[in-house]
């Protein structure tokens, strides 16, 4: 349950530099490492290992059937009518925005019995890779010769949404120049969007999130945690072309698997000062950030039901940032860990000093080093300001994108902000118009919680503060924005839009007028990390990693971008304290959970489990482990065998893959997969969900 | 459920000056504000406003009654055979050290039916106070003419320390110098000390906390949050003088009622400077510690049952502070409040400035914000270091206190710090050597989180987090630490301590070592607190208490002090939103909540509430509210009518006191009681404990 991109690294994304991986686990090299692009597979170390190479063919299937969900996780499409699987806690954010205080999906579950029954979600978005290009040569073209480091960056982002918007205008397709091993190369994706998307199954919480907080990055476990959408295409059901066919006996202890999915964000070659930035200002300011909002949605919980169900999914992802987060704050103060990354920066920097022909040098270690000491001094003003952590509200997220929007729009197409490019428009425009519900109580708990935290932050008498609060309490303020915004209303957001920037100039609407005065500071700050941090490391580590390539070649895969890739490594269990833990659990295992609990939250399965009981098949495997190298951001991925055929479906990571994000480890690190045919045993037996059986089955 | 003194201000009594309290709210000045010292009531308001004026008699029997305990709370003699009467929440750290994994008196209540029954608590300690002497010119009177402001501290302290040994050597009683009015004045207070006490009776936790955190800080509420000790003396129930006799039919709406107890400590007339401190530095700081200390009490107590139950005090603490704190930090960011505060402060400087005859003078005001800007940059040093917050763990604690019980034994009485002098030396020993459990997995898991803060506070790097670490992760050394030490072995303590210096410079115990390496550093830092922050506040709020004397002089009460103190107020409900909160709930209340809620936690009543249902009279008054002026420290202070009858006890404020801390109001803010005839009728028709009634009667 904690493979979500959003929750480990959506704000990080844009504060953290995607550096270049290169293997630096103490694992041999043929250990199962790697998150590796479509268009670079391992084959020569598959081969190798296994004595497998996946073909083009193999290999285009696999990509095309794989989808990534704008809720911030992975899928893959499982029948030709546009049947797409991930996992529930994936689909929770579109339950969530679904039910309403009298039909909470989350609790109850969910079967669409027909196509008629299927739930049109507010705001979901799929999409499915249809190709890669390397645009590495135009992109670092647009670069003047002698340009400075602010300048070539600016070229460089230009030239990208220019390569996105030409894209788009030529194909239709959704267009994204993704930038790999942080500036060493860039890759335009093409994909098919899917913006109408329909819930079709989704089991009850108690069973995809059996054995909740505690068991969470645990195993052995027992979780369905699955769920079934429909992409749709002008109103009927997507014909799609790839999809995966299901394995029938599912696979089996030391099988070879692979992972098609979407890991969110890896720093696994960060440089040694940049993880020292992580550990001693980062990870331990997002930390304290995630038990403050952790503590302050609780609170807002006990309030009753209603609001206890209305703040559960963002409680959730809170939940399991905090756990996920603090693993890896555990392993990078861990001496050994970082010991490990020294020498090996050490190794790479003498081969780099010995050899001027490697195209890096020496300095450009300093300049990242430089750059992570000048972000120390203006971090927190950069969360606060522009990653919004002074304004938890969806409220504020709205005015904020209303205001850019009308700033954004009248500049050049390419100058424009991440997000505000014509490319951009029809997710941007999903988002802002979404009929997902807001709940002004909750709105106002979270943004006392966040303007208390600013104010406290910079000091009550800053003049930021003073101004933003207006003379009023954190709380007084946080009320005086909920009740006397009008963006709650979709029409009055779409006219604001129409209106432009004189809209935006005339509102009187608080929330408007709050992200207005805000957004010179925020963009101000903005502007100084893209100059001071971004710009730099874009081009020392784009030197390092063209120094790695030329010693590394092929063995080299990018750290983690929410894009495609494919893992690949054995179904195993471990080595404990002198115990194996094994591979896989089974539909058993949950019941005797639930007695041995005596079915005690978390611990409490679901009445339709309960009355299946003599029904189903004890004995079908239910949850597995294998040595794939799986981070945040791959919740959902299709697990497959050599033959392509769907065995899993990945779900979580035990407590010792929670420093993946860092370094690879094969010897205790596993990833948690639902095993493929007590999905299909649930929808039979359970569900009674035989239409979808058959669907999957192509019958 | 939150009054207790260690909750709320324990760390802080060290920290924050004890600032002089003249009336500062929008009240008029016959509001019922006041915490007032026995040896100077308030006898001229009461009879102005109420008719009545306490006597000399009235005022002793009530203070000898009174009690203070150890573990943070008050309470009172109710039985001439030392029955004392306290909150369960006062009562629950010895509850919870009485408990094991198999017989929990949280959660199954206890009724001693003989006096053998009585179970020995292993340090709680019960003083009673028995005088005050006003000693501020003795203690003055050590200061050499021209000495400096660290030599004046010094000398004030040292006097002050010769002053406790004096009386103990005489007296044979406990006796404490406090500071009132912030070095306005010193008075000797002089208790006599009870250090065997058993448990007699306590509830369930599910009744004495009804409605758990949810109703913590509201009203209406359910709670029968008492319990008893006895004291004993020579292995004999302790013969008292002096105890409260209850009130036949309790309190009743508009009544006059009295508190004594023991408010910890409040900060009403803090120069604004000195607030801004509180606001911006010490206030937010704590709260983010408490929210990561939940969080990880929270993690711990999810790994089981009995993690869970070894947890519940330290957890409830810290939840119990973090929703007071956030309440005064509300407060403190107010700028109504704050506003209000500046007026109060700019007029009484305007007085100063105009009568140099009054004492003080502008640069008092001036030296305090000196102060308390030298104090922000060393606050979080502090922190860590002297208060502990790095190692928060029970043996690290027992470690430190023998590293400088060795080296403070050597010095002359009067240098010893505060807690290490002749006239501690008994609860010293009965806090060292107690028989408490302790619980290595829980230290464990405060440990790791406690040296992760330390580390990333300072950074990884950083040489003394280098040298505490000894090259390991906080994980790995918090381990190493725990399983090292002999310290769990009272008899491994004895022999330290009786080994003195030498005994510890050899001792190889890791948690030893550790604290050997950390005390020069703390005790460095220390010393920075007290020359640049407690001298400085000491003379100068002296300066301006002598000041507001000359202007005010007996309407003047000085800031809480955890020392005993009368409050007074009627009992009365307020109006909000346009209705009546209504002062009293009864027990039949209790009932309808359970059964609103279906019994499900924190309204679940107690098996022993739910056989009882027919029996008990369920129109007997359950709580009530006043408008007496308490804050933490309070807890389980007898509330008592115009005869001195008991009628009820305090236990909670309602969410409107918590910024009593900063300011007095009586339009919404709420003391909230147990009311007496619903504490008899349990003990009668639930608790079967017609003995203690009899007992409580007299009979």
């Amino acid at each position: 349950m904690k493979l979500l991109h959003k929750d480990l690294f959506r704000k990080l994304s844009m504060t953290s530099a995607m550096a270049l991986s290169i293997p630096v686990s103490t694992e041999p090299l043929s250990a199962d490492e790697g998150m590796w692009l479509f268009n670079r597979l391992p084959t020569r170390q598959l081969s190798a290992k296994y004595g497998f190479g996946p073909d083009a063919k193999w290999a285009e299937h696999l990509m095309r059937s794989a989808v990534r969900l704008s809720s911030g996780g992975s899928g893959s499409f499982v029948s030709s009518e546009g049947l797409v699987m991930t996992n529930h806690h994936v689909g929770s954010d579109a339950l969530q925005k679904l039910s309403t205080k009298d039909k909470n999906l989350l609790d109850t579950g969910f079967v669409a019995r027909t196509r008629e029954e299927e739930l049109a979600c507010p705001d979901l978005e799929i999409l499915s890779l249809v190709g890669i290009e390397d645009v590495t040569a135009r992109v670092n073209g647009n670069v003047s010769p002698g340009a400075d480091t602010a300048a070539a960056n600016k070229a460089r982002r230009e030239m990208m949404a220019t390569i996105e918007k030409e894209s788009k205008d030529k194909t239709g397709l959704q267009s994204e120049v993704v930038t790999l091993y942080q500036g060493g190369e860039y890759h335009l994706y093409r994909y098919k969007r899917y913006a109408e998307v329909k819930l079709v199954m989704a089991p009850e919480t108690a069973i995809a999130f059996f054995g909740g907080d505690i068991d969470n990055f645990e195993f052995p476990r027992f979780d369905l945690d699955v769920c079934f959408f429909r992409c749709y295409e002008n109103g009927q059901p997507a014909r799609v072309e790839h999809h995966l066919r299901w394995s029938k006996a599912g696979a089996c202890e030391g099988e070879l698997i692979f992972v098609a999915g979407h890991p969110g964000s890896t720093r696994r070659l960060n440089t040694v000062e940049h993880f020292r930035f992580l550990r001693d200002v980062e990870y331990p300011s997002r930390l304290a950030l995630l038990a403050r909002r952790e503590i302050a949605l609780q609170q807002f919980s006990l309030r009753g039901a209603e609001d206890a169900r209305i703040a559960r999914d963002d409680l959730f992802s809170i939940q399991n940032s905090r756990k996920a987060l603090r693993g890896v704050l555990t392993g990078l103060l861990d001496p050994v860990i970082l010991g490990q990354k020294e020498r090996t920066e050490a190794e790479l920097r003498a081969r780099v000093a010995a050899d001027s022909s490697l195209g890096a040098t020496l300095d450009d270690w300093a300049r990242i080093a430089q750059a992570r000491q000048a972000f120390r001094e203006f971090y927190e003003e950069y969360s606060f300001l522009e990653t919004g952590r002074a304004f938890y509200s969806h409220i504020f997220g709205i005015a904020r994108t209303l205001v850019r929007l009308a700033e954004e729009k009248e500049k050049p197409n390419a100058e424009r902000l991440p997000g505000f490019r014509e490319s951009d428009m029809e997710t941007l425009e999903l988002n802002l118009y979404s009929t997902a519900p807001i709940y002004p109580l909750l709105e106002k708990a979270t943004m006392v919680d966040s303007l208390t935290h600013f104010s406290t932050h910079l000091g009550a008498e800053h003049p930021l503060v003073r101004m933003l609060l207006g003379g009023k309490s954190p709380r007084d303020r946080a009320i005086e924005l909920v009740n006397g915004t009008n963006l709650m209303d979709i029409q009055v957001r779409k006219e604001i839009a129409k209106g432009g920037r004189a809209a935006i100039q005339a509102s009187s609407d608080p929330m408007i007028v709050l992200a207005r005065v805000v957004d010179p500071y925020a963009r101000a700050v903005r502007r100084k990390y893209e100059d001071l941090v971004q710009g730099v490391e874009r081009e020392s580590y784009g030197n390092i990693a063209r120094a790695i390539f030329a010693l590394k070649g092929a063995e080299v895969y990018p750290d983690a971008t929410f894009t495609l890739r494919l893992a690949y490594g054995v179904v195993k269990g471990w080595e404990e304290d002198g115990q194996t833990v094994p591979a896989f659990t089974t539909v058993d295992g949950a019941f005797r959970k639930h007695d041995l609990h005596k079915g005690a939250e978390p611990f409490n399965l679901p009445q339709s489990w309960l009355d299946a009981r003599e029904r189903v098949d004890l004995s079908t495997p239910f949850n597995f482990c294998s040595t794939a190298d799986i981070i945040g951001g791959n919740s959902g991925s299709p697990v497959v065998n050599r033959d392509g055929e769907l065995v899993g479906i990945i779900f979580d990571g035990n407590i010792f893959s929670l420093v993946l994000d860092i370094a690879y480890s094969e010897q205790k690190a596993r990833a948690v997969s639902v095993a493929s045919p007590a999905i299909l045993e649930a929808l039979s037996n359970i569900y009674g969900a035989d239409h979808l059986v058959r669907e999957i089955r192509g019958k």
